[in-house]
């Protein structure tokens, strides 16, 4: 077995075995596939796709290299959710707390963003304090008092999948559906959850951008679960448009707080609305009906908000101190009409020029940046109305945010 | 611009503009961009291709990294000739000597052989004492003395190629009609020679494996040469079946001698002679019957293994001491019938792995090994008959050589 065989053997678009897999993806992870090899595998699998066996094998190579996390000492049940990724998605904030207010126990790994804006840690840590880098058992502690906690994903869990993840992106690599699927589905898995809700991304801001590719995504998981003998359920959702006003880390926490106090009505709240549900009939087993009743009352009792608060301490943060740049810039309208589309990709790539995302993986955030939508998708406009707002730090170079917007 | 926006724009099968190929293959060349990324666009053009504006473009690119050779030092017309790569092919060394025989000179840089079997260099390092490595000067002075020479490629010649080349090598992006026309176009062009002559390979033991993609690669190297003003002929011929008798160093060198002796009369002879006519006629603009006139004369006279000799001394070689290995084995037909066709990967593999090719760039040559083919496809054979001879070193696996003869 040799490594250029197996790039061509993919390069043919024929079928790599387990043992070629765990050949090279091993090999990779133990130093004897230099980078520059599993980059040209990685490309040929992104143009010529891996079956179903394949994927299954390359995620029991993911899940094999490390430790599963052991959560046992969680009492309850172990639910996690999962984005495959959008521009502003802040759901994993809304929707942890809510769970947890109705009794379910998330312990959450999340990692930093990488391609256009900030990953959820890179959101919570715009939180002053705020601690991402926990030890399993402060991990596990605070789960069980808080009800959730959200942490930096661990180097011994699928540190094969870090390894790779970290290549994907700076070779162009990332968007790849059997791919993404190894890498969410490995990590999941090993983090120990009892029913896993996976929210599929699909359109011009996601990885994933045809329904087709989405609907083989929403199977190949769904499967991976049965395998592995986990509840999973994967739903689809929209990222043709941003989720919600905000694109950048402060604004972003700010916006789920503004969720969390009912105080936003936007796409995003239905979509967090959407996934509690779900994740509520899946984990308690019961009706559609009971879940919204009980969704509904974590939020309007205000106990959702409240573990929200309590999290943040818990994590360390002090949620006072939370702040978006003070320099700010409007961007009105050149004409009157509806706003018919954001592109999702674009505001990303201005919240990224902004410094709210991160190109290499060495790049500093400012978590004070972003681009906050003053102005939604059916929105009507008048010449000369603010429809969205700037949030800039020290750099200043960005695309025109007017592009983003089709006003008919 | 960026190196994983240019990797996306060409996996998502777009065209790449002159000053993104520049910013990506520069950049690669002075250590900017990293292998890994280098090798991911790599996989990329393999699979999603290049048009022929990228191929000048990158091809400009290649010359524009490193000196052109100057060869005003050397009189008379300057032809080159070059093939693209099989299973036993010698031919060079058979035409350059009738060439110069006939008047013409040919400079000719050539290469190692990386995957299967030796390139020309190795097949001349397999007669002791023979210089591979000369200087510019040395180069020049022996071309105009002898008629033509035979050294290693310069490292300033087009530098780019030669590291994207070895890169290539190691992560299965070598079968590539753009890559592998700029990389052969821009050596040429850069080793200035007037007249080029392309060989190209189709077939079972060539990186070309169809004949659309061979006619594809035709009309882009005589394209190349047109944009550089340089006189370009391509021919396309067969590597289905092994050229000649021998796959090996020494082997081969004696195959060549045999040929310039008129001792020889296989598709080896055929192709050689094809060649010469072809050259002439361009260089010397002739009639075909001028043409095969005049290389009959060389070859029956004597004049064109004198000038290999000749050739041979200049450069230091002791053709006397040339060896093969004592250790053979005869490998017998199983049954009586014709020999259909011989599969020239398959013949090369053995070779390569009783140690006539390397695998790794740093892999020994034993120039002693090799297969040597009793039978040629169209020759009966009764059962127990040898129709190949194997030449053993130290390495000692191999696979069946019956696998690659059709016996019917």
């Amino acid at each position: 077995m040799d490594a250029v065989s197996i790039i061509n053997k993919k390069k043919a678009g024929q079928e790599l075995t387990s043992s070629e897999i765990k050949y090279f993806f091993n090999g990779y992870l133990n130093g004897e596939i230099p980078d520059y090899q599993m980059s040209s595998l990685l490309m040929a699998i992104c143009l010529k796709d891996m079956t179903d066996m394949e994927i299954f094998h390359l995620t029991d190579t993911f899940i094999d290299s490390g430790t599963k996390l052991d959560l046992s000492k969680i009492d309850g049940i172990k639910v996690e959710k999962h984005s495959t990724g959008g521009i502003g998605d802040k759901t994993t904030l809304v929707v942890a707390p809510v769970l947890a207010s109705c009794g379910l126990k998330v312990a959450k790994m999340s990692g930093r963003g990488l391609g256009v804006t900030g990953g959820t840690i890179d959101k919570l840590e715009s939180i002053p304090g705020f601690k991402t880098n926990l030890t399993l058992d402060e991990f596990i502690d605070k789960t069980n008092r808080v009800g959730f906690s959200i942490c930096e994903s661990s180097d011994e869990l699928t540190p094969l999948d870090k390894k790779v993840y970290a290549l994907r992106d700076v070779t162009g690599t990332v968007d790849s559906i059997p791919l993404i699927a190894s890498s969410v589905m490995s990590k999941k898995i090993a983090s120990g959850a009892d029913k896993i809700f996976i929210d599929i991304k699909l359109g011009k801001g996601a990885f994933i951008k045809s329904h087709d590719e989405a609907l083989r995504f929403k199977d190949i998981v769904e499967r991976i679960g049965y395998r592995y003998k986990k509840e999973v359920r994967a739903e689809i959702s929209d990222m043709d448009t941003p989720l919600g006003n905000s694109v950048g880390n402060s604004l972003e926490v700010l916006e789920a707080i503004n969720v969390l106090q009912g105080k936003e009505g936007n796409n995003l709240t239905k979509l967090c609305s959407k996934i509690i549900v779900d994740i509520l009939m899946m984990a308690k087993n019961i009706s559609e009906e009971e879940a919204i009743k009980e969704a509904g009352e974590a939020m309007s009792s205000g106990k959702a908000y409240q573990k929200f608060l309590e999290f943040v301490k818990e994590q360390d943060g002090d949620i006072e101190q939370l702040k978006v740049s003070d320099k700010t810039i409007e961007i009105k309208s050149p004409k009157g009409g509806v706003i018919t589309a954001i592109d999702a990709l674009k505001i990303g790539t201005i919240a990224n020029q902004l410094g709210a995302g991160r190109t290499k993986l060495e790049d500093e955030i400012d978590p004070t940046v972003g681009v906050y939508l003053n102005k939604l998708v059916g929105d009507e406009v008048k010449e000369g109305d603010v429809i969205c707002t700037l949030y800039i730090g020290a750099k200043e170079e960005y695309d025109d945010p007017l592009e983003a917007f089709t006003i008919e």
